[in-house]
């Protein structure tokens, strides 16, 4: 399971087994279920999470009491709230496992005094967010260029790890789409 | 001018005048007019941009040939595709000047080699982009939770600056609405 993390690691920054072997010490490893909550709205946001296995999504409830997914995190992705997280401040959005995730978690203290001793985590850190950002811009695009429908079926034939794994009301409620609509353009498609 | 960069850069880390004196030798000082074009959707995203004074705006021309805004920069903002930046590959945006701007460049290879000789600064190149990326999740949650109208007074209100500075066209753009929504909507208000 390390082992994973220190691969994904070395994608970015060189690191060596032994400077690694400090470094995985600041997280610690968590096993969440199906439907568990690791954030939940009105409260701090403490942590950030690097899923090794599984799904987590992130949402916000509007007023109506709908719920909301902005972003997905599968196996090698990392999640928080980035600004609530940076400020230590109070979220909007609740973090929830999608399936039973095997993740590894770090504190904002842990991961600051991490960076102190090992700076070269900044430029991982670095890339990660870059790569995070861009990609939101990316979907704006696409939410902005793309019809409903289009928007659909861009997202399952480009990220078909998701669409095999996330249920479709969540695929749903990320596109900004109704279930119901998924499901008849669904139909459409297979008649 | 090279003193607002300091006094950014020096708000997330420390760094010297010293060091400051190296830094600002990998970055140009550029005059851009209003309405001249920075990047050019499909040309490589080569540069990285620091507004010292103006406003940038990145948009993308749907197939209706339709112009959409996805992010504005204006004083002590960064702005560039950051996905293709990374990757250094070609661009689906274009970045035009707003207003006649005032700011900082800087190549892919220049900022990795400013990276491999002052590491520190990707400290703040990664609290950039962790601001860039958590605010565009809250944009994200703002276009699905509010109705139009909401979207467009919560904006104003909340960023009256840009508010004041960006032509009306261009916000509408930004948020997803055509500008006889706005004019529309402007108008009930005040009466």
């Amino acid at each position: 399971m390390s082992e994973q993390f220190f691969a994904h690691i070395n994608k970015f920054i060189p690191v060596s087994h032994e400077d690694f072997q400090a470094i995985i010490t600041f997280f610690e490893f968590q096993n969440v279920f199906k439907k568990q909550l690791l954030l939940e709205a009105g409260n701090s946001c403490t942590h950030n999470y690097f899923v090794l296995n599984g799904c987590l999504h992130m949402y916000f409830t509007n007023e109506k009491g709908v719920e909301r997914t902005v972003q997905f995190a599968i196996d090698n992705w990392w999640m928080t709230d980035g600004l609530a997280y940076l400020n230590q401040t109070r979220t909007d959005f609740t973090i929830q496992a999608v399936e039973d995730t095997k993740l590894l978690s770090i504190t904002f203290e842990k991961q600051e005094q991490l960076l102190k001793e090992f700076p070269q985590m900044e430029r991982y850190f670095r890339i990660m967010y870059q790569i995070g950002y861009g990609a939101s811009l990316r979907k704006m695009k696409h939410m902005f260029d793309f019809s409903k429908e289009e928007i659909y079926f861009h997202f399952t034939e480009h990220f078909p790890e998701f669409a095999q794994r996330v249920p479709q009301y969540l695929i749903a409620s990320f596109l900004g789409l109704t279930p119901e609509y998924v499901s008849e353009i669904r139909a459409k498609k297979r008649s």
